[in-house]
């Protein structure tokens, strides 16, 4: 048999358009005489639907989408995702479904089991679980047809689920699993994908053909990785990461012995890529193409502008400098030779005359106070005044140059340099975006060295240094990382070796500015704990305080 | 048996406080020789904990405190609620649950089984609901223990949940339901309890002891009103709303025949203490006292300053005038008539010189360009650094003034108008805001009519009105209503008698600035669909665009 893995970029609720590109793949694959396409989870709707779920209307557009695709099922088995109601009056209203079109009719629909919910995921928000579990028979085989996390309650060592539905499904002695999924990259998820599969297809014994998305929608990253697997856990096809791609797989190769093809999974081109995609997507899915950033001279903006540039083109990127008092000559410079070596356009405007001015009225007020972090944070907010201004009057989007480390310890300013439609390097710690300057460097310097290796500042007073206020990177993100990424109390993290004042100042920095990390962009997420919908926090608390 | 209904007010995260405060409780219970104390659900952490449930060391916390309450039991049952570790691998790592402590030690717990996961609530990313159901004697009674959720599957026409945890604890023929409840306010809230409590003695004729918070976490607001109901559905007793309170009730007096004591419900007299409360707490719980805000002389901050003034005391509020050459001095007026009505500071300072600084500034690159709304949305995000200049230097919280229909669509400045530490009428309509506000005047004249007579303006541009971008708010604010909280689609909302292309309109504009809404302060919760957590839509998307 001849399966087509339809590895789609949609755009969320958009189903015009999305059923336009579902019948394109459905016509390449009729052109390479495939038996069977098969697309990723929900389809017609694209990952993640959110609350739009619960309006009805979206739901009987999702099935409308679904009738449109049935005479196109003539000679072909089409397999989609969509959300349908569950006719019974008690519990949720809808399931998570995968349907099969054929003959121009649905012949068969296995509803998801396992619903993620944690870090982003809200299933159990939605969804009904599957309550009976059945295979199908298409051509020459007999289909496992699973959604997506149901084949992930194996292979890890604290199975979040009771149950198992290919436990179920093996029942009816099936021949081959079909996964639908939707899995948002991380920088481990590729890795951790192919354990997962593995032990599915050790406790199953039968191969096992996965389609996933390719692309972004807002902070989710969808890294494309759709694979085939046989029945001795060999990846026979892999493709591409991060675009849509379309491949036809006969399953008749599963009789002929050949070498794994696994792709290398290097951690920071992979964030690279993923981070291009994030803004590429987030950009072309609102159907704007012009970005505007704050280039400081520092090293988040200069990779913030180099991903935007990429992503984007060098035309449709502005980089705004607005040196103040404050700012180095040398920053300035930096900034322009960035400018220069991306070949994007660069504009200067002083904040030195505003800053001045806004002083002057609030002298009154604040007569004989010293100076603090007042007039550190009017700065970066007269900053994003220019940058919104030339966004409101040009149409550009503001990208957001904030770190990950700078997010956790609340280390900028609200309405101010946090600001911006999406977060590019905000799930990246400072030592990683570190990292990503180096690989961007790697052929030729494209970030001018002096970018990378001058001490981080913010330039809102004289001679100012992040270590005044912070412990250096190199210490500060492995705290980080113990504690946003795998939850150690403080006790561990000072047993780790670090010291205890320090830890107990980090963390409470870390629970202490939740309500900045409230209101900043989304975030592009690259890692297995971002900051945004996956790490759901109270904003008042006592804990570690 | 004499129960002890502690309807208190915690922390969330914040132990050795919660500790204290259940002490103190325990000890009046004591004094009052009550048999037994019911505290609300996870009454050790605080409601909700969120993503803190899954730190290892915050529920060795919550474990100890449980174990510092034992030495309290030994003449009194002690019910509280906690997360505790599932002890079984597969599954969940934790369970919502009662704990009965007696005679210095655990004699009881029941895990709760109806997980809420549907608006603020996520309880399905945290806990494994209950696979056993058992009562417990104590005294003269047997007890059927439920955690809040439990008692909500019955009494509504579309049940969210398959099971009903009532059901399986009839079999042990209870004589008593104790509910331990952690019940958000919303304006229909207080009446919908008594409606499902009504349905759980109807259906298993027995008497329920309802015990709820008092007090704000963040923006859930908690509004008490814990409960005596009796075999037959009357309310023998209803603890105040929106205050700690402690009472004892002794189940002798379900022998006597009494008249019903409910409360009255009314809806603004409701938000208008929920508001106050939830102002209140959000200071009290970060531990400051002091807040700003913007008066424009418009409606919004003429309310918020009135709700901040009774949550704080008016030593307690600064307000900040900010004109700018299109504010009209009868605004000035207004905003000065009301800060003297109320009590409160005001200072203020001119937006214009800065305006023209920036604007001078931004004219070489501007040139020739006509003015639009980036001219208009320079001017509140220029009171914004004043706002948070003040804020930063003198320890004050600003509040945000938006209100829901704005919100809704968008009509308001990122960076602008909508920043703020907490939004307080952002669950309010225009209409709401309105009726509010005449409620605040019913006795004596404390917003100047004029501020509720004129019509409303955001004074960006000379003689703008609201009605040059929006349709009048009471034909705006239905069409909100009927897409926000009861989800119809564009169709239905024609139907019931709106304009096609105006409706078309609105639903865009509300789906096209979820990326404002993402970015704005957490919002006090007052209907049963606020914007926040309770509302999770995707920002890149395309449906009803």
């Amino acid at each position: 048999m001849k399966i087509a893995l339809a590895q789609i970029n949609v755009t969320i609720g958009d189903f015009e358009n999305n059923l336009l590109k579902i019948k394109s793949f459905v016509n390449k694959a009729l052109d390479a005489n495939a038996d069977l396409i098969v697309f990723p989870e929900l389809t017609v709707t694209g990952y993640p639907p959110r609350d739009f779920l619960e309006f009805e209307d979206f739901i009987e557009k999702s099935a409308d989408t679904l009738e449109q695709l049935k005479p196109l099922s003539e000679k072909i088995g089409i397999l989609v995702g969509l959300p349908v109601i569950n006719p019974e009056i008690e519990g949720k209203d809808l399931f998570n479904a995968a349907v099969l079109l054929y003959n121009g009719k649905e012949i068969f629909r296995q509803y998801k089991t396992l619903l993620p919910t944690y870090d982003i995921f809200d299933e159990a928000r939605y969804f009904e679980p599957a309550r009976a579990w059945h295979t199908v028979a298409f051509k020459d085989q007999r289909l496992a047809v699973t959604v997506c996390e149901d084949l992930w309650n194996l292979g890890n060592e604290n199975p979040l689920y009771t149950v198992n539905p290919m436990d179920k499904l093996m029942k009816e002695n099936p021949t081959l699993i079909i996964n639908l999924s939707a899995s948002p990259f991380d920088y481990q998820h590729a890795k951790e994908r192919i354990k997962v599969l593995k032990a599915n297809v050790k406790a199953y014994g039968i191969p096992i053909v996965y389609v996933n998305y390719a692309g972004a929608q807002t902070d989710l990253i969808f890294d494309g990785g759709s694979l085939v697997m046989d029945n001795r856990g060999i990846i026979r096809t892999e493709l591409p990461f991060f675009r849509e791609y379309f491949e036809v797989f006969d399953t008749e190769q599963f009789n002929r012995a050949v070498k794994d093809s696994e792709r290398p999974k290097p951690k920071i081109p992979l964030i690279r890529q993923a981070l291009i995609t994030g803004i590429r997507d987030y950009f072309g899915k609102i159907g704007l193409k012009k970005t505007i950033l704050g280039l400081s001279g520092g090293l988040d903006s200069a990779v913030t502008a180099v991903l935007a540039t990429e992503a984007l083109g060098q035309e449709n990127v502005l980089a705004l400098l607005m040196p103040s008092l404050y700012s180095s000559e040398r920053s300035v410079a930096d900034a322009v030779a960035l400018a220069k070596n991306l070949g994007i356009r660069h504009q200067i405007v002083s904040i030195t005359n505003p800053f001045a001015r806004i002083l002057s009225e609030l002298q009154p007020f604040f007569n004989g106070l010293p100076d603090d972090v007042t007039e550190e944070n009017i700065q970066p907010r007269i900053r994003m005044i220019y940058l919104m201004a030339f966004a409101n009057k040009f149409g550009y989007v503001l990208l957001n140059t904030s770190n990950k480390s700078e997010l956790a310890v609340g280390y900028g300013t609200l309405y101010g340099d946090l600001t911006g439609g999406l977060s590019v390097l905000g799930d990246l710690y400072k030592t990683e975006v570190y990292e990503l300057a180096r690989y961007i460097n790697r052929k030729k310097e494209i970030i001018p060295q002096n970018i990378i290796d001058k001490p981080p500042s913010a330039e809102l007073r004289p001679g100012q240094k992040d270590t005044d206020t912070l412990p250096p990177y190199d210490i500060l993100d492995p705290i980080l990382k113990l504690y946003i990424e795998q939850r150690k109390s403080p006790a561990e993290i000072i047993d780790a070796g670090y010291n205890a004042s320090l830890v107990r100042r980090v963390l409470k920095m870390v629970n202490r500015n939740e309500f900045k990390r409230y209101q900043t962009a989304p975030v592009l997420r690259v890692s297995p704990k971002a900051f945004g919908m996956g790490r759901r926090m109270p904003i008042v608390a006592k804990y570690l305080e």
